[in-house]
């Protein structure tokens, strides 16, 4: 089955299923081995990972890059935060193609203006953009994606704006309309309430996905109870990995030795097997005919 | 004082200093923060965490791509491990060229073949670059650049391939000659053995630059007593990356939960300050009058 | 003379001068061996050689990496069509910074939204920036750049689209006040009335660049009365070898045969020049000693 | 049909076939629209067109991203002219794969050393690769390879590196061998008598494609009579623009006028054609309900 069927049985599915993020071949991989059956490739932490601020400040082929590295080291179906689309319409649809071709399985496309801030960073007060223009920005990409399963997502920020529910509906229900495959409903609150009105009046017509890291600690069982569709673990790889490098980068400055350091680090066999180093020498062996390393030498 | 001029004497500093990897935007600052005078960018470590392997199997400009991301992220000198310059002499000089321009410090090329092998994985099986070779690469490089204080450290592969003391000494030699700034002395011994014979003979003709990954059981005042100049902790970002994740990738894969994760990663507040979001919004401030933010609003 | 001071003063000088567009390091190289002080790298005819619209489908580091090797391969100074500096402020200063390093000497922004549309298809029906908007972008622009003599150029579009003698002056003087060094004045119109009427009001305030790719009729000498300080021939090398390259394919097509081509091609020994493989060859003998091309051989 | 199955059609073809080269995403479209059934994308061209030299000095990926845009552009099958493979057989699979995610229909590799040399610049004093490494990495690509129809054509360059007859015959026999889908001949001679003495002795074991740069004067029922399967005209759009940018670029420098170049290049609406720029107003139409352009302002 191919990574946009996938990511589209995976949305559609009742049950609540999980994805989680990652920002490089690496942390891709390391998502697909513990099991995820999809993986969010974060706008926040492919920027932090750059070095770069959540505010297109890459640009979006240097995220494409970033995107083929991972979609080349998994199996498992990627969706992409893909902000706004970089752009208008044909941006997005651009954009489209060239995901299509990396086997990237869906974007999703939030409805703010180019160039994008971070939700949590500024919230209210940001211009969302016009209905009918986010619209004709989803009708284009469905228009162009060849694989009929390739996923658009519409994620909703009229709660990030502080615009209330009947704003939330009006625009989940126009870009519905407009083809979107499933709404990604977003809240910056600690609670989960405003996810809750928002799904009561929904009634199932597509899909819901949240991303709960600002009300992390609202219980799994209370995901099902709603009827949630896909839960976005959406920035703790990346947040686990700073943790550890600070951690380990301070304690090596300050002891000056690396004694103490390996036990906490994973072994080096570790990164040549999520490499794939073993392919790689049995394909030595049958494509190198002695060359260039010497015969028996190891 | 420009990174070259910092790098080159930290390098020619009779004192012992240490420098740690990092392989991206992100985990640079990481280091720089923590107090590092200086930053090894790791081809190990940023082919892994794009997911490929350390065979040059990245194109050299896909890595210039991470390094200037590197390179705009922090102040602190940056010295890559440049594998074989990525080619010939030719490629190797047009490298220094585009290092420069980003600001990269230096570079450390190895006497191994175009596409490299990890020194770790193929050791003793691996054919070296002949000695002229290699000496003519290394004057390429330093009549190319245009600051005079660029570092090109020589990485000596005699040990790792099993060639012993006299090869290592020649090797050294005649890459001085040729106008390298530092020899690279590299071991896979679990000891430093091999490194104090080396040393022994060598007498400082010029700095000596160790990278103790496999033998990190050696105790710091080691390095002090014979007089290495440069200790890289090479790999150690990465590694405390990988086993951060991993868990924290486990733990959620089955708690399918958040609440007992947030604390063992970093705030994203945390996130948002490497990324220096406070900048941009005191830009906005500046720059964006009334526009597309409305005023007051937050 | 770095290029920044190259290409301040020639806009400066109030003698008019002339600069060439290009669209490859190719095409750089011509324009400066045919004699120009200075090349103009079209976002027209970039976009149009990679085969894409002038709506921004290309991303700014796919035209940063076309610019990076048109400056490589030239000294003469490249003044960048750089659209609305592909994005808000903050993408306008982060460009800065990217084309310093690559030492383009400065680059011309329009008063339009992103993504742009090319001037001579839709003209009167784009919206402009509003004015504030603008001039922060051209403040941080200028914030931004390290060399004190780059230069940033505010292309008017208020007669493109449609809205008068009034409102484009009013333009120009608020870009000036904000720190634009110079004002690119354009118009589509067949003569030159509407450039006139603006010069006459304007009295000197800033130097002015014109592109008369529409007015193409007016003689030079009407550039010189009206003391305009830099003409701009922006389409007509890419627009000479659209002609070439269609004539020789349709008669290769229907020849199948080169006997009557090889008069109307460069030879082969042109190209080699170009890319001066000469060097490349002294290169060799110095740095390449024995290795792996044979001695004698040739 | 897909590109690959027509590329593979078109070789194997009893009736000798044509190709044109393309350097880019504009002069690819333009060997389209002249009735071509295929494309070569010259690593002379593509780096002569950067403003570099043909030997590697632009890196693989960069290659990649200029081919992409060709792909994009369109609908013809593409044979890139693939140097070595950029390094070993591990380098050379990995750009079937690159290759194949971007429609590219097939790849021709010569059996010389990374990095490479022109062939017409150095000839005779170049080493060939070992014959074993060289079917090695055939092997390596033709097992990678995803789509069956993919090409990989082998280039044998014994005739170039002066080695005679029975070393092009050894050679050509081991590729074909080894899974190659057909033989470039290639030859420096003014005259075809190299490749007749091969035509001859291989007898149709695989099709054969040759490169007449250099024998141009051959008539073309000549390579009838011979049985070629494909001839390429390897060089020939880069050579007639180089020639017409020469030409308009010196005009327009002497002239200091447009008056007198209109007439001799491409009207402006016809860069617009070939961009496309028609689909996008009509999508403009479809998807931008009143944004950001006004109704019925054009």
């Amino acid at each position: 089955m191919n990574k946009s069927t996938q990511l589209k049985r995976l949305i559609q599915s009742p049950t609540t299923d999980y994805i989680m993020e990652a920002h490089n071949g690496l942390s891709a991989k390391i998502v697909e081995e513990a099991g995820f059956k999809g993986i969010w490739a974060s706008g926040l932490s492919i920027s932090a990972s750059m070095g770069v601020r959540d505010n297109n400040e890459a640009s979006w082929t240097q995220v494409l890059d970033v995107l083929e590295f991972m979609s080349d080291a998994t199996k498992t179906p990627i969706l992409l935060d893909g902000d706004t689309g970089y752009g208008n319409f044909n941006n997005a649809r651009r954009l489209v193609k060239k995901l299509e071709q990396r086997q990237i399985a869906g974007v999703c496309i939030e409805d703010k203006q180019f160039p994008k801030t971070n939700s949590f960073i500024k919230g209210e007060a940001q211009l969302l953009a016009p209905i009918d223009e986010f619209c004709g920005k989803i009708k284009a990409m469905k228009d162009t994606q060849q694989d009929e399963d390739f996923v658009v997502v519409a994620r909703v920020e009229a709660f990030i704006a502080g615009l209330g529910l009947d704003e939330m509906l009006r625009r989940a229900e126009a870009y519905r309309q407009a083809g979107a495959d499933a709404i990604l409903a977003h809240s910056k609150r600690s609670d989960i309430t405003e996810i809750e009105s928002f799904v009561k009046e929904w009634s199932g017509r597509l899909p819901i996905i949240i991303v709960p890291t600002k009300y992390y600690m609202t219980p799994t069982n209370r995901f099902h109870e709603l009827g949630i569709n896909l839960v976005i673990w959406a920035n703790h790889n990346l947040r686990a990995s700073v943790n550890a490098m600070q951690n380990i980068s301070r304690k090596l400055y300050t002891q000056q030795s690396l004694s103490q350091i390996e036990k906490n680090v994973s072994p080096l066999e570790e990164i040549f097997r999520l490499q794939n180093a073993q392919e790689l020498e049995s394909a030595e062996e049958k494509y190198l005919t002695g060359l260039p390393f010497e015969e028996g030498s190891e």
